[in-house]
């Protein structure tokens, strides 16, 4: 069950609970406007919360070299909310029913209001970070929403089996996921007031980490272990998300072989997933795309070797870690 | 004919063309990234130009007190851009058919890539407005956009026709239309280095100007001249929104004549609106929506009493005057 995953992060980031409690509340509270239509809409999929894996970065980077800053806790609950809407806008695009095991935005008030309420929670997002008084927060938050949107914009782009590439995968997938998290160790730095250079060594840790994240989800999407995920396997196949372990796949392919699984992804259909997830797991991909998700998380802790032992830094390890090791 | 309108405002705003053809160039630059799909859906709404009444706003506000600023042209895209970003979003809501004469992006892309490259043009417009060496542009540019997707908001929660009154049409105007207006009158002050005081001045004449021309706009859409609008009659009857003329027939009217029109306004149908209009005309409400509207406009351009006489001024004048002439 999803949950096994829930408790083991739980376990992790029991240190910061009392912070990532606090950025709930605030969360809450940047949302909320008195207009029950959006204030219900938009606090919707926080009621089951999510992992809160960008506010955790947010507020250990920030801690990697003393306290953690009393005013991280805004720029934290921002980039939830910024996170949130671009799912919001996701389960609009595809069409989905669930999302953190509750009935989908779109699906429970619409997709007029799924749109509009996802705009809103990106717009009072940014609001938020134009309010701190640090002028940097900003445009690293700006960049990394404009950076996600395109990358699912590419995404689209590139649904076409016959012209994804392992190149154009990593170029998805660096835009979708992993700049935003590098833009969330960077904010909690910026936020810290730790050194530019600190700062940017901390950035490109969170982008590693969110490659080896993007990874081992898309490679779990075949495997299907609702233990891990909380999903069924097959949602990328079906949204014709072309995933590395399929590009692999495919690349592994030839013959009528190959012909056949690019005429099954070209037109998805439940039915097909069985034989298509087979051809994944023959050609071996997922080992290959686990051995490259380590790889990433390696040079992500690399990344921070240079900071001193802290109890951030320990956690923001064993975080590292924990997203890797749920693969196994 | 829509370019009645068109061809009117072209006059007006004549003496400001090249920069109108600089800001049309810089929209293009803002959202060119390389990618076919993107570029091509959202660069569409462009393609036949719109009215550009706020980078005009932008400009002449910039203008009142000497020469336009160079820096001007980039802020006006962003801000033009930001607009066309919700006529996106609104054509999926609405499942819109045409916008600007030209199919809607929705029609032409499905709501999948809609949905997207409005939030693809929002961010792009807010990273412009963040790159601005004048850090006074974004918070205005990101609290209008928030306020406008709210406005939208609460016209979907008060789309009910026992709930909305005139004082719930006003606020759902001003966050959805006259507050946009007034920010660009704002950023076009701020950017030619105003004195506090003279911005906010133009804002409220901003402000004012956006419930003239949205309550004008809405008084159009129930007399459906193609000439002024563009379009058909009985948009935001079918649309469920509820504007000041209805709001201001339903007041007027009782008895059983008051229910059959709230019925029909319950279950907005295209058979109904002929009798809809009927009801509103011999209510008299477009001359007492008129008469609204002349009052904003005439409390706009007070706020502008105290500028001296400049080539932007007599523009923004004459502008303020077409915007509210084009009902007779």
């Amino acid at each position: 069950m999803y949950t096994t995953l829930k408790s083991g992060l739980d376990d992790i980031l029991r240190p910061i609970a009392a912070h990532l409690e606090r950025v709930d509340a605030a969360i809450g509270e940047q949302l909320r406007t008195g207009v029950p239509l959006i204030d219900e809409s938009s606090i919707h999929l926080f009621t089951n919360k999510g992992k809160m894996i960008r506010a955790s970065l947010i507020i250990l980077a920030s801690g990697m070299r003393g306290r953690i800053p009393e005013g991280i806790i805004d720029i934290a609950a921002a980039a939830e909310i910024v996170h949130a809407a671009t799912l919001i806008h996701d389960d609009i695009i595809d069409n989905a029913e669930m999302r953190r095991g509750d009935v989908a935005v779109s699906r429970r008030w619409g997709n007029k209001v799924a749109v509009l309420v996802g705009d809103h929670m990106y717009t009072r997002a940014l609001e938020v970070a134009v309010r701190d008084d640090n002028y940097d927060l900003f445009p690293e938050l700006v960049r990394a929403t404009a950076d996600m949107v395109k990358g699912e914009l590419l995404q689209i782009e590139y649904s076409n089996m016959e012209r994804i590439t392992a190149e154009r995968y990593f170029e998805i997938i660096e835009l979708k996921t992993a700049r935003f998290l590098g833009a969330c160790a960077k904010l909690g730095a910026i936020k810290a007031g730790l050194p530019a250079a600190e700062a940017d060594a901390l950035k490109r840790f969170g982008v590693h980490l969110g490659f080896a994240f993007q990874i081992v989800d898309d490679t779990l999407d075949c495997i299907g272990d609702e233990r891990s995920t909380g999903k069924d396997s097959g949602n990328d196949y079906l949204d014709a998300k072309a995933t590395l372990p399929l590009i692999n796949a495919l690349e592994a392919a030839s013959g009528p072989g190959r012909d056949e699984l690019v005429r099954m992804c070209a037109q998805p259909a439940p039915e097909h997933w069985p034989a298509v997830r087979e051809a994944i797991r023959v050609s071996g991909a997922l080992a290959r795309c686990l051995d490259i998700a380590r790889e990433y998380a390696r040079r992500a802790v690399g990344e921070i070797d240079g900071f001193p032992d802290s109890e951030c830094k320990r956690i923001i390890l064993r975080l590292s870690d924990f997203l890797l090791e749920r693969a196994y």
